[in-house]
């Protein structure tokens, strides 16, 4: 056969006519069909194919028998043919090739001289028992291939063959190529509608109706060992998306009836550079890096399809960045190309793929990344390990701010209560550290220092564990990782995101290190500064108990004025940090009792420090304790009991920007006050703000400005938008506490109630990980729209855990915020997310 | 003086113009001359005055000398008249009168006729020292009145007193009646603006700048002791408004300078009749009833003036409902008349005001109501008393479900900590037990069994103590009381409360004691039927900890299946003692922590009794126990977790329906979902309880209808109405979580923060005691309004503490709810407020 000048164009066949001008679509041909045609339209040398439309194969499973001679008239007298399924969407799955159809007694002859007798016998062979098998069903006896049989042996045997399909099937061995073709299309549509094949299509995501459509193609011989060599290529490496140009053997689909090469390649020059041009131009035609299937016989190489290359996300992003520079696409294309929550892997180191560590517990993958270490079981634990440099890894039921101090020290943390915002996720983010929460199936023995799997393995404190907070696995032992990769092309990337975004994107950021991160990530400024995360350090907290203790207001202004110096410096080293930069800090939020020892020996020598009774320190912790915290004496009701708490602070913030403007620097603080539910709060504090800023220019003799805003978490805040509009300069939406009293659900109760409302249906979605619009959103917009009516030129923002998501992005940009403020490690999410809801909404704007 | 034919008409002095046919108004001449000048209309006999208007002592403060010759001239021309201060509003309080201006040498031998020398030398000797010390605050030195005094000796005082006075004040004793007037009209008017009088004003509500003005009176001279008497009497009983003609001697007010009669009175026939026909004649005027004052000249009465009586509500009811059978107001303006909060002193006993016992704590007036007993520290505690039929009061720092047992048994609550919204105070208003909460200046040492008081008195378990929970207090020992009083008038008032009203009123009820309350109190029906409360009984809270302990879905059956028929029973009692009422039951709600125990001693005890191991036992109920159990696994979120609990209680209720229904009685239940915040949620429980209807109706044969609705109590709920009430016939309100979620506030925690936000006016009112219109009255009317959109039909209604108040059931009529539910306690509260919203508002419109 003479192939070299009859391989394509492409034909179609809808039903039974067959017209060589149509272009299949994916829609009425399927994917395959699609992408052939796509092929033949780029002048790329592929087999003489026919495409059976999705209507006829649909018709032909529903009785009509199909007139297959269209098909055949387009290829030459005695062709040898494939069938492939071409299913409307690739993804779906598909139905096993027929190879070698047309193959019979009359055109042995030809594809002997083709690829040789013995050869041209074994395929014969493998068709009739493959026929007898996939059309009729019927297995045909036949002794394993004997790697030493001669033709003449191979001759009887394909004769036993047929003798034997005659008598196991009741008829011959079909001699016409339309009858073997009619049947293998028969078969396939058939093997398609099975109720196995449906379900698994409805599994992966697809209607157990999507269509099929086939592709028959002539087969490409080559007196290889089979008779067809199929080979693939590939012009980048999937892990970093730099240029490697590769051909592989063979193709994993389908591969049981495909010829295999030999294992090593060489490719003549002429092919690699034909194989070069031919990625190049699908990647310009395409716009995009794919895997090429193609067969040679002997002489020429021929296209058989192509499919998408399964890149990591590095790779994604630097094949986005080269085809812009390549003038392929645009720049606003490429920013749409890469999910931005896939970004994350960038961001931190990973579990290698290689690592075949045992995995000892499941959980929430709470914090991305891979992080190895000993197993400590508290903070103090992991203080003895950082002091012999020693990695460790914080294991806890459940983390509280007593906490903090470990989680900042340790490489990862583990918990076996809450879900996606516990306590310990959202710090673990915050920090950037891996975090798997929520591990259900382990049992935590803090007491005796032990974790208990599920299997009953023990592991104790010390023993090594590896954290995958990227998959929510805990693996035994140290699993090998990849460095976190961010390099030239994420940054341009990136850069690219900042022209196209109007929406803000600053980090929560409570600490130095924290600020140092959200600037690599290109935050624009800290959009929540959680004071409290300052007194954690173990001299503050001593003071800081001194003061909560305090039996006179004198004397807890005295507690509070050690403090102050201490605050000044954390403020001062942030603005400094910060040049110019906005910066919004929170005022005190937690209750007060968070600050509190939890255990008899922690408050005997709390008692000792501070010079009080262990008989009173109960008793007033005890006095302290809620029943729920989370709706107690916090926030702005915390700074109005005890006026001396905010007053210490922001005159320790003011001190801090008079002191950074002497020394030149630019300085924007906003002061935000948190849990608001009535205006008259708000005036109070911001009276009591005033007057010491007004005490600080008078005693410092400099001039500074600052904002005055609210944090709306209460819904009562979002309903008198309005009226807090007055006396505040800013919104700033704290999503989190918003979502649970909207919900009546605490953040640090709800994996369990949300996860199975999830699974229930109940909930679309977890409303702390995707914000609710129904609920939420309109208090959100009521919020907005109240405020603005006051102050047309009100700064909104927002703030929490669901900032740096899209869905959140998106809403943002519609409510007309200014800015959302994320966690620093979660900051080029938000920067991608926002280029993206910005350009989808131009693009849609036309 | 001859001064029958000349008492009255009033003559009124505006600045120097006197008109006798202007008739005083208080906002002209102040309340006083205001009351004497509607005695003159109803032709009563009065002495002769002349009133001085509010703005004639402003200028005379003002500097400007008033010419009192107009005043004079109204007079006889000797007169002897006294001057006494008519605020512009009585209680404001007022001036000390003059007596006897006028008196003067030539004035003495006509008073000496009238009274006898010795009084009027008596009388001029008074007047001489009191015009030195009043007028020139100097005092004349005088020995004290000698009862044996002679004729002469007194003249020859008299003489002594004038040359004093010469020689003190550097003039002579003004004997000119018009130099005496304008220097007592002088002297009053400064002394209403003095600092002290303004500050007094101040603190009884009033402004400072309250008006003045004076009513001069010819004094009544009768042959008495002091030459004047002055009685008082009035018609009926202040205590319980029954008629009781007395009258008594003297008045409060002023004594100082009065004269008082015998203590013994013995009135003549003639004037008991003249008294009895003015009462009659004043009651028909003002419809009320009123205290008079009124002196004799040994002959005839003359009303000095009238005061309003300060009655007790029963007698102000009493008095109400007589006024209207005797055609004096009209039954609307008698329900208008008393504040519906008032009555709450009539169903229960209360400490008589006789009682002096010592106050040893005060706390918050959390439930209305005197109970005394002895003290104890647990329910278990209160059930050895009640064995021996002894009263007790349950004191405890807090309470929580485990102490229903103990305030159902315990005559009364004392609690350390929580506010009017807190557990015990909420519970104890259900049961109608009388509680002080947040009695802080107390110690509780449970441990050691005592109560140290603020003076460092300890009150041990077995003490007596009272509570008064109207007032607030806790008194030593057992305290007088008075029963309650809620008789005939009572009955019939309430009754034309309820042809008023066009609100329903229905009671929270969860037992047949609280049912049997509700309906003495007139409730409708049962608007809140918590099924919890049904699980607290011992033996039933076994069978519900095994249940919670189950380790499968097929154990938790079997426990709720022996649940079942206890369930069963309490619904057909309860449908039993409601026939025709409609009562809405409440499924399962609190987490189910709640019903675990809570120290060691009983874990192990259930360990025992269900037969699992310590260990096994504490792990769950670590596991179960949450950070923010208002924010946790409750309400439906338990009911589609643990579906088996929803299902058991739908069958009970079903099946106790379909067997009253059975039994010929007219059976309404109505089923409500609490803790609702996705319509999903509601569809899963209907779903679920419509097949558990249409089994039981299958398996008994008995058809009944039912109603399934939605408590509204999450913003998220309100916010969704319109979607909710898809599925939902009705939807009730539950204020109080409603209220603590749009603000992030727990009322069990509240106290201490909304005390102190209502003192710093940060709230205008405790939102847990008066409905926030502005925060949670906005998501109600969101809710309502969605609602309706849906279903027109929809049936509205409110239930949690906030229901009976006025302000409640104002709101409620306007958001065209058909109903609040209140605590049984509370029904006739809730009855008289809607009568008195639904009278306001048709006579608002005309």
């Amino acid at each position: 056969m003479d192939t070299s000048g009859k391989m394509g164009p492409i034909a179609t066949s809808c039903a039974q006519v067959v017209a060589a001008s149509e272009r299949p679509t994916a829609r009425n041909f399927g994917e395959r069909a699609a992408r052939i045609g796509r092929l033949v339209e780029l002048g790329i040398r592929c087999p003489r194919t026919v495409a059976v439309s999705i209507d006829a194969v649909g018709a032909e499973h529903g009785g009509a028998a199909m007139d297959v001679s269209p098909v055949l008239d387009q290829f030459e007298p005695r062709p040898l043919l494939s069938v492939r399924s071409s299913p409307r969407f690739s993804r779906c799955g598909g139905v096993g090739v027929f190879l070698w159809v047309g193959l019979n007694n009359a055109a042995l002859p030809m594809l002997a001289e083709r690829i040789g007798r013995k050869r041209a016998l074994h395929a014969y062979k493998r068709h009739i028992r493959n026929f007898a098998y996939r059309v009729h069903e019927v297995e045909i006896d036949s002794p394993s291939r004997q790697p030493g049989q001669s033709t003449r042996e191979c001759e009887v045997e394909v004769g036993r063959l047929l003798e034997s399909f005659r008598r196991k099937v009741g008829t011959e061995f079909p001699q016409s190529p339309s009858e073997q073709l009619r049947a293998a299309v028969r078969t396939m549509a058939k093997g398609w509608n099975k109720p196995s094949a449906r379900l698994l299509r409805t599994a992966r995501g697809f209607s157990g109706e999507t269509g099929l459509g086939l592709v028959v193609q002539e087969m490409v011989l080559c007196r290889s060992s089979r008779g067809m060599r199929v080979w693939s290529s590939q012009a980048i490496n999937v892990e970093t998306g730099r240029k490697d140009f590769r051909v592989g053997i063979g193709e994993q689909a389908n591969s049981a009836d495909i010829a295999t090469a030999d294992s090593e390649v060489a490719l003549s020059r002429g092919w690699e550079d034909e194989l070069r041009r031919i990625h190049d131009k699908l990647r310009r035609s395409l716009a995009d890096e794919i895997q090429l299937r193609f067969a040679d016989d002997g002489t020429d190489v021929f296209v058989l399809e192509y499919g998408v290359l399964q890149k990591s996300v590095a790779a994604e992003v630097r094949v986005a960045v080269e085809l812009v520079q390549a003038g392929v696409i645009d720049k606003q294309d490429a920013l749409l190309r890469i999910d931005p929550e896939n970004l994350a892997s960038l961001l931190h180191p990973q579990v290698s793929p290689e690592a075949n560590n045992r995995v000892i517990a499941k959980g929430i993958a709470a914090s991305p990344g891979a992080a190895s270490g000993a197993i400590v079981f508290s903070s103090s634990a992991a203080d003895v390990r950082a002091a012999r440099s020693q990695g460790c890894i914080l294991v806890r039921a459940e983390t509280g701010p007593e906490d903090i101090r470990g989680m900042h020290i340790a490489q990862g943390v583990l918990t076996g209560r809450g879900g996606m915002t516990s306590h310990a996720a959202v710090i673990a983010r915050g920090l950037g550290v891996p975090c798997v929460a929520g591990a259900t199936n382990i049992d935590f023995w803090p007491q005796s220092g032990a974790l208990v799997t599920d299997e009953g393995n023990i592991f104790r404190e010390g023993d090594t564990i590896t954290i995958d907070g990227t998959a929510g696995v805990v693996l035994e032992g140290a699993a090998p990782t990849l460095p976190p990769d961010y390099g030239r092309a994420v940054r341009q990337f990136l850069d690219w995101a900042d022209c196209c975004r109007d929406l803000g994107i600053r980090a929560n950021a409570d600490t130095l290190d924290e600020v140092k991160i959200a600037l690599r990530f290109g935050a624009e400024g800290v959009g929540l500064c959680r004071t409290e995360h300052m007194f954690f350090d173990e001299s503050r907290l001593t003071v800081m108990r001194e003061m909560i203790f305090a039996s006179t207001p004198a004397e807890r202004r005295q507690s509070l004025e050690k403090l102050l110096p201490m605050q000044r410096g954390d403020f001062l080293q942030l603005f400094q940090s910060l040049p110019g930069k906005p910066v919004c800090i929170r005022l005190l939020d937690p209750p007060l009792h968070e600050f509190l020892p939890h255990d008899q020996d922690e408050l005997a020598d709390l008692a000792e420090a501070i010079g009080l009774s262990l008989e009173q320190l109960t008793a007033r912790a005890e006095e302290l304790k809620e029943f729920n915290p989370m709706l107690g004496l916090r926030g702005v009701r915390l700074g109005i009991s005890v006026p001396e708490i905010y007053e210490m602070q922001a005159r320790a913030i003011f001190e801090a920007a008079a002191e950074a403007t002497a020394r030149g620097i630019s300085v924007s603080p906003e002061i935000m006050v948190p849990l608001v539910t009535a205006n008259r709060e708000v005036v109070l504090v911001k009276r009591q703000i005033d007057q010491v800023a007004e005490e600080v220019r008078a005693s410092t003799g400099v001039d500074f400005e600052f904002e005055l805003g609210v944090m709306v978490e209460t819904p009562r805040a979002a309903l008198r938008a309005g009226e807090l509009a007055a006396n505040a300069t800013f919104l700033s939406f704290g999503t989190n506490d918003l979502t649970q009293l909207t919900y009546g659900i605490s953040r640090d109760d709800s994996a369990r109630i949300v996860d199975e409302y999830v699974r229930l249906g109940v909930f679309p979605a977890d409303p702390f990980s995707r914000i609710d619009r129904e609920g939420v959103g309109e208090l959100l917009q009521l919020a907005v729209s109240r405020g603005m009516d006051t102050r047309p030129d009100l700064l909104l923002s927002l703030c929490g855990e669901h900032a740096a998501s899209a869905d959140t992005i998106e809403f943002s940009r519609q409510a007309k915020f200014s800015y959302v403020s994320c966690s620093p490690f979660r900051v080029p999410i938000a920067r991608l997310a926002a280029a993206q809801a910005a350009i989808r909404q131009r693009r849609a704007a036309g």
